[in-house]
Order: structure tokens, then C-alpha cells, then sequence
């Protein structure tokens, strides 16, 4: 844990330019506030600006001209580059090397002798891997994890505890899934009602593509038939619900506790904020963005931005409003009536 | 996997009449969009009967008095039946055996042996099962399951990955717990506030009754005292709440991240859609049908069909009426006084 | 499990004044409407008092002076408290002692040798314990628990089946994790857009203070840099999403489903109602309440009640609602303009 790198490599590395002194050794990424000596840190919102004075940090990650002309009286040195939060997050990346892994599997794991486990494999205590699936290069499969029969997981994913992949599912390369993922469970599909309701076999999979990361204790239904698919850069958050037969386009973003409903498909580089609800059979154009428990109860054109949550009042106040809410139509009706009776006024 | 029937023995198995050729042999059940021959699939909803042209299957599975008059050049057959839908899952069903099971229990399984486990129960690597505990005929308890003490589980369940069944609570049979579903968790009670709040010990069980299935990672909460009920045939979807001391009456349906407070009653046959939210000591009516993130602060009648989700609206616009919305009372006066003043100006 | 008190003990015990025959036995304590000779049950609800006359328990805990004068024909005695819910709860944990358990690490259990397990601690089957890991005296980590690696776990602390606790994370006494509980999964943090989105390694971690009780399937993600902290007695409930960077204040108590984003700061002794969501870097002031289902978009001052939650309505009039809802400002405009023209009428 002892990386130390001076501030013009830092600068190599995420292509940037350095005012100030290049070579100060830096070892650590802090936040503004708690930087110090040997640590660098990053100014992306103007508005904490102002601890940029009192900052003790070696030195300051900002945008392209934006170092203090006049230089800092603590010495504090810069680093100027295009995107600050994302040279942010690369030299975070350097100073935080995944820890290195056994590459072997336990003999406390449960591994069917017809799957195929690749070298570099981590295979945890008490993870379960079922017949004739593949398991690719550098993967980990951390305790608890369930890997059913025929499932396949590309190279360098993390499974993390207790994830649980069904039977089928496909596991594309770098996926992250987090802690209780649920890949594969059944979709929730029944034909006929009461006591005559029959369950729907979901005999479909869940595919998830390449550079896929799944928050934990999120499910992700298998098809009815065919596929469910999370394409390739999807980012899921924790505790989100994607049902059966749902398509996710490539580079969307789901925040935490967002539910999917059947067969709709979510387009590219959509973004989904939290507590959203999204109905079934839509589609959710390329690029939209939908704002936090948002209700969408049909398609959206991409591109658009849609919001429907509503900010909490105090709570008397708010009562008032509840009150009246489901009398909108006939306050309408009242307005229209003294339009009429305003226009027949006027006309005398 | 190379199960073969014709579709004559089909429609024997579903109670339908074939129109077209009987003896044509169906393999698979497939999408209309995707079957092609040897495969069977089915027409329920008529917006999607332009695809019946460019149809490829050698079946489809349709209503009463459906099946196109002139037959169809391509020479498909057709199963007319009352409930197409219904058929579908019947002849899925068929083609969708479950795999078949070790039923024996794992050396890296962990059961007390104090349990009673019955004939055919399948056992994998690393469930766990508690003292006094009963497993019924051919059920199984996959990787990771949890059966605590003296808990009871019926003949022919499904445990999936994960699960987990805590102390004291009783499954009935045929029930299918998803991944990660918790059964027993303790309830949310607490007495007094602040440094004082002493938690209330939850005493009581859960019991599910037959024929019911949890979707993954959904919580059902054990009671404070007595029980929490699950009735007959219900059907819970993923990630849903069930407080301590609920009942959920025979043949209902909850859909996905739906949340249900403490001693809340539903009916039998009640419909509550994804994301609702119902207050605790409530009682929902028999057949009663809630839609999707709708907030129920009250009981509910039989019968009614309840709404309460906002759609999402283009983001600009959505700011100025949430603006307004909190003005609703302000807005009411001003109708009011208008009213009032022009009653007066009709006076004159 | 067969634990006798006298109701003259139980008063001692939290502080009450029986009415009645003191010497009367207790074995338990039960629902008013289901308590029988030797137990015990409470009335804090008014509503619930018509029960008191059918009631067949042994004694029953009311409020001071709550004991009816003429005392009950049945013979029922009393116990007169402060806070008869409080009393409940004490006199229910007297009956409800913890199960002893084993005090001792399974074979089948996996822990790292460099890891410290205190004295008393019971490891179960199926547990997994990392390197440099601490777990205090009393502690118990039911199966398929995951302590990563450099976890501190206190004394006397209960992580129910299958909870994880990653890498880093520190858990203080006495607290209570139920199944399923996720702590330190990685926050969500990117850095770009599409194709050039870099993951933010997520380096911080998650304290978890004494007295903290955490729902099922919760998950509390760890911080970007730095701490996501649960001070001290808060209470969460089932499939709540803390995330990352997240801290929430001493003796603060999250209903089910609540969902609170990046870097939001609760405060102490705050309530936060079921479904809520809460946007990222605000603050939540000392003492609020927050109705169910509401969403805070801003900071909410210390002490305030808010709500945001809509209840349901009949569906055909909520559709005309909803309907008329975006037209707010329509509707408002049209009230404007008819004030002007009355205003004009009145000069005439």
C-alpha cells in the first residue's frame, strides 16, 4: 500500500499539465477538506472553492486554466486537465489496486466436475458452481456465491457474496455484480386467476453483457422465453427490480430502488433516476432522462427529460392539498363556469 | 430435452380442437416473432396478429372460433382454445420438465440431526438446517439456504440459492421461495424514543400456506406476537415488504418493491400493483385492485379498483406545476372570491 | 422455555404499581383478544379498550390510573405503568430470553487463521471470516455470513444469516444485522459519460455504531473516500438503500423502502416514514418527520413534520385528476385572467 508517485507522473498518467511543483510525491487520494501532506485532491464543484485556502493537500486537481494565478501561500500545487472528476477517478484507480487474490479454489467451495473453471480463478469457501458452466480467466467468485448448471461468466468478473446466477444466464467480461445480485430468478408470470391461476415456466435466461456493474441485492428477472438482456456499460444500482423479458441499452444508468417492468426496453445511455416505476411493454427512448420516482406509464421519444416526483410540504399544509387534489376537476368545471359567465357579462 | 408431441396430444392436454394438421410434431414453445418449425407458440393479444402472416411455427395456440377462416398459406395449424393464454402455460409446463434432483442431502450440507428430513429432499452443498426441523417429501434446499429451529417446510417446495426460513415459521406445500427471500426477519417494533427505545422482542412466526411463491429477495417479517399469513395461492413478485403480524388473503398478487405495514389485512384475490405503499392496521377489501406506486393511507372496500400514480411529465413544465401544486388552497380561495364577486356584479 | 414471575415480580421489575392480586402467575405474555389464564397482554390503544370486559388474560399492563375503579368481574388484575408499551416490551423480553448457542466455531465454518475471534463468539456452519478480522466476545454469525477482510465486529452482536459485511468496515456492540443485510458495497460513482465512464474506486468504508438494528435485505453502501457512518441506536428497517457517504444521525429510525442517496446528512432523533427518497447532499435536520412515500429534493430544517405522499383514489376520477394535473398552470393563468376582467367590470 505504499505507492508513491510524483505529481508529473500523476500528470502522465491522466494527461494533464501541473503548476507548481512536479515533483512532490503524492500517496493518497483525500477528499478537499481532509487532504494533507502526500495527498492529492479535486475541485469539480465551485462551490467548495473556498476550502481550497485551507487546504493542506499537496495538491489540487482542477480543470483546464483554473490553477490560482498567483499561486497558493501554503505551496499546495495543481494539476490541470479537462475532466477533473474523471482524472479524479483514474488516480484513484492507481492508488487503489484490487487486492490480489488467491487465483485457486477452495476445497471448501462445491465445483461440478463438468464446469469449466479457467486459470486465475478465485474460487471462494462455500461458493457452489453447478454442471457443464464456465467460469472465464480471473474471475472471482467470493463465499456464498451460487452459480447454477450451463451458466456462463466471462474473464475478470467479481462476484461478490452470496450472488446468486441461475441456471442458463450468461455473464459477459468485467462484469461487477455486488453483494445478493439475483441473476436469473423466475419472472413473475401467470396465465388464468384465483384458484385456477397457472404459473408461467420462465424457461428464458438473463444475458448481461461486458463492463456491466449490479448493485447489490438487485434482481434481475430470466425471460418467459428468449432473453433478458443488460447491454454492454450498464450501471445498476442497488435494490433495483428488472423484470422478465426487459432490455437495457448500452451505457444506462439505473439508480437504486428503480423498477422495470415486463418486456420493456430501456434504450442507450438512458438515465433512470431513483425510485423510479416504469410500466410494461414500453420503450424508453435512446437518451432520456427520468427524473427521481418518476411514474412512466407509456413509451418516452428519446432525448426527453421527464420528471413526476413530488418535493414533500409540511405536513398541515400538504394535508390541505390532499384534500383538494382529487377535486381538480370540478375546481375546472367552476372556472369554465365563470368564464361563461364573465364572457356573457362582458357582452351587455 | 428431446420431449416430442404431437399437436393433436397437445390439444388432448389442453382441452382444445385443431384446426389444420394434427400430426405435425411440436418440440418447443417459442415467441411469435421467433417460432419456426417444430415449435408451437400462441396469439392472445390481437395487436400482435400481423405477425400470424409472416408466422414461421408449425402451431399457434389461439381462441375460440380464431383460427383464420381461409387457413394460412404457409400451412400452420392452429389450437383453438378458451384461454389461449392459460394453454400456453399448460404446454409450456409440459415442454419445461423440472431437472431432475439428487434428492440426497450434500456431505457439505450442515443439518442438525435432531431435523427430520423426508423421503426425496434434495439437500445441496452448504444449506443449513436447524434443530427440530421438517423438511417434506422431494422438496429442495439449494446452496446457501437457512432453516432455522423447529421450522416446518411442506413437500415439494423450491428453496432457491439463499434463502433463508427463520426460527419457528411454517411453509405449507408447493411453494417456491426465490433467491434471497427472508422469512422470520424480526418485525420493526420498538417502545419509547430516543436513548429510552427498548426493542420488542418479535415472538411470533410466519406461515406460508400452499401454492404460494416469492419472488427473490422479497422480506416477510415474523410477528410481534401470533403470526404473519400468507395465504393460499398467493404470489409475490421481487423485493417486496411484508411487515410483522400482515395478513395476505387467499389467491393475491403483489407485484415487485410493493411494501405492506404492520397488521395490515388484505383481502383474498386483492391486486396491488408495483411500488404501492399501504399503511399499517388497515384493511384491504376482497378482490380489491391497487395500481402501480399507489399510497394507501386508509382501508380499502372490496371490489374497488383504486388509482394513485402520477405519470412523469416533460421536466420543464413538471417544476412549474409542482410549483403551483402546494397553492392548490390559495388557487380554491381566489375561484371562491371570484365566484362570490361575480354573483354580486350578477345581482346588480 | 417454562419461566414463571409473580405480576408483583414484573412490577418490580419495570417499575409499575399492581391493582389486584399481585401473586398471580405469569408465563407469558400475549395479544388482548388472545390472552388466557397465565399470560399477560397490555392496552395502550384506547380503541382496543372494549376488549378489557371479554379479556381472559391473567393480568393486563395499562396506563397510571388506567386500572378500571370498580375492578374487573373476571378477576383480571392490573399493572399500572408509565408507559405501558414500554412495559411490554421489557416484561416480553423477560420471556423471550436469546437461544443459547454453540459459543464455539464450526468445522464447516471458514475463518482465516490471522483473523481474532473473541471468546463466546458461535460461528456457524458456512461462515466466512477474512484476514485481519475482528470479531468481539458474545457475537454470533449465523451461516453464510461474509466478514471480509479488516472488519471489526463488536461484542454481543447477532448478523443473521447471509448478511455481508465487506472489506474495512467496522461494526460496533450489540448491534443486530438480519439476513441478508449488505454493508460496504461499493457506492455509485462515475466519473464521464457513455463509452468513456470510469468506475470511482469506492475506498472508503461503512461505521456501523453500538445498538444499531439494520432490516432485511438492507443495503448500506461504503463511502467514495472517507466514512458512511449509522451513529449510534438507528433503527432500519427491511430493504432500505443508504448510500454511499451517507451519514445518519444517533437514535434515527428509516421505515421500509426509504431510499437515501449520496452523501445526505440525517440527523439525530429524525423519522423517516416507508418508500421515501431522499436526494444526494442534502441535510436532514435534528428531530424531522418524514411522511411515507415523500421525496425531499432539499435540505429540511431541524424539528419540521413534512409529507408528500398522495392517497389513492378511484381510478375513473384519478384519471381525470391526472389528466387535469399538468394543466395546472393553465388553469392558474385562467384564474389570473379572470380576476383582471372582474376587477375591470367592479371600475365600470
Amino acid at each position: 500500500m505504499s505507492l508513491e508517485r510524483t505529481l508529473a507522473d500523476l500528470a502522465a498518467v491522466v494527461g494533464g499539465k501541473v503548476v507548481g511543483n512536479g515533483a512532490v510525491a503524492i500517496r493518497r487520494v483525500a477528499a478537499i477538506d481532509e487532504a494533507t501532506t502526500g495527498e492529492i485532491t479535486f475541485l469539480t464543484n465551485p462551490r467548495y472553492a473556498k476550502h481550497l485556502e485551507s487546504c493542506r493537500a499537496s495538491a489540487v486537481i482542477v480543470g483546464l486554466d483554473a490553477a490560482p494565478q498567483s499561486g497558493m501561500s501554503s505551496g499546495v500545487a495543481f494539476l490541470e486537465v479537462s475532466d477533473p472528476y474523471v482524472a479524479f477517478a483514474k488516480i484513484l484507480q492507481l492508488f487503489s489496486p484490487s487486492q490480489p487474490l488467491s487465483q485457486s479454489c477452495s476445497l471448501q467451495s462445491s465445483i461440478d466436475p463438468s464446469s469449466t473453471i479457467a486459470a486465475g480463478v478465485t474460487v471462494f469457501p462455500h461458493a457452489y458452481v453447478g454442471a457443464r458452466s464456465k467460469v472465464g480467466p480471473n474471475s472471482a467468485l467470493y463465499p456464498g456465491v451460487f452459480v447454477g448448471t450451463d451458466v456462463e461468466i466471462g474473464s475478470d468478473c467479481v462476484l461478490h457474496p452470496n450472488v446468486v446466477v441461475r441456471d442458463g444466464c450468461r455473464v459477459g467480461d468485467r462484469v461487477i455484480l455486488h453483494a445478493g445480485v439475483v441473476i436469473g430468478s423466475d419472472g413473475f408470470g401467470y396465465a388464468g386467476r384465483g384458484e385456477a391461476r397457472v404459473k408461467i415456466p420462465q424457461v428464458g435466461v438473463v444475458v448481461v453483457e461486458d463492463d456491466v456493474e449490479i448493485g447489490a441485492n438487485t434482481t434481475v428477472d430470466r425471460a418467459t422465453l428468449g432473453q433478458t438482456v443488460i447491454r454492454r456499460g450498464v450501471k445498476i444500482d442497488n435494490l433495483v427490480q428488472i423484470a422478465h423479458n426487459v432490455t437495457i441499452g448500452e451505457h444506462s444508468v439505473v439508480a437504486a430502488q428503480a423498477g422495470i417492468a415486463g418486456s420493456t426496453k430501456v434504450g442507450k445511455h438512458v438515465t433512470i433516476a431513483g425510485q423510479v416505476g416504469i410500466v410494461n411493454h414500453v420503450e424508453i427512448g435512446d437518451g432520456a432522462m427520468i427524473g427521481p420516482q418518476s411514474g412512466i406509464p407509456r413509451s418516452v421519444p428519446a432525448g426527453v427529460i421527464l420528471s413526476g416526483g413530488i418535493a414533500a410540504a409540511p405536513h398541515h399544509e400538504w394535508l390541505k392539498v390532499m384534500t383538494l387534489l382529487p377535486q381538480l376537476p370540478k375546481l375546472w368545471a367552476s372556472v369554465r363556469s365563470l368564464e361563461r359567465q364573465i364572457a356573457q357579462l362582458l357582452k351587455k
